[in-house]
């Protein structure tokens, strides 16, 4: 067992590319994550989870094929299993994201945002 | 599924009761939950899952039988699954939960600091 608890901040200062989730803790088989972007995303849906995110710093959109929902810092939302969405942020976004392991950025789609599932901190 | 963000501040200023684990979001099967405390908790483990505390104000102690590890905000510890433990917060603490639904906050001791599972916020 780890003895120290883990600095959100810290672990944020320690990359600064775009849409490409690092992986912080684990429980059970779940990820939590910490990812920065700006700019808009590709369409995806991941068919076999929820996803949630939760901004820490800036403010993000999350674009589905009927509404947009924002969400600022100190806010959640949770993206229901199966639901095309897009995420955007016009200024740059810090985020945690708590999904199960294994889960692709991009869900079923391929594209150069297409990150690995596995890159830890 | 909502069309608004879930702020967390918002959620906070709705109750001010201590231990007793409120939920605000669910994923999948988990639930995300906010917690108040202060003071010294029961000795417990969950034998079926890791739990997660975010330290969203103040600080924390997770006391393990042979350590114990310091949560202040902004930092977040993997309790993990069958690890006897007791949190503890010298002045009040505002947290955030990761836990399966119907993780119960005493584990399987029986105590005045058990609470419901699913109270909703």
């Amino acid at each position: 067992m780890e003895c120290k608890a883990i600095n959100i901040s810290e672990k944020l200062s320690l990359f600064s590319d775009h849409w490409s989730p690092k992986v912080i803790a684990r429980m059970n088989d779940y990820h939590l994550k910490l990812v920065k972007f700006q700019g808009d995303f590709v369409w995806h849906a991941h068919k076999e989870t929820d996803e949630v995110f939760l901004v820490l710093e800036g403010e993000m959109t999350i674009h589905f094929r009927d509404k947009d929902v924002a969400v600022k810092k100190g806010e959640l939302f949770v993206i229901p299993k199966g639901t095309e969405h897009k995420t955007s942020a016009k200024v740059e976004c810090h985020a945690m994201l708590i999904e199960p392991e294994g889960t692709v950025n991009t869900g079923e789609i391929q594209d150069a945002k297409t990150a690995p599932v596995d890159s830890w901190l």
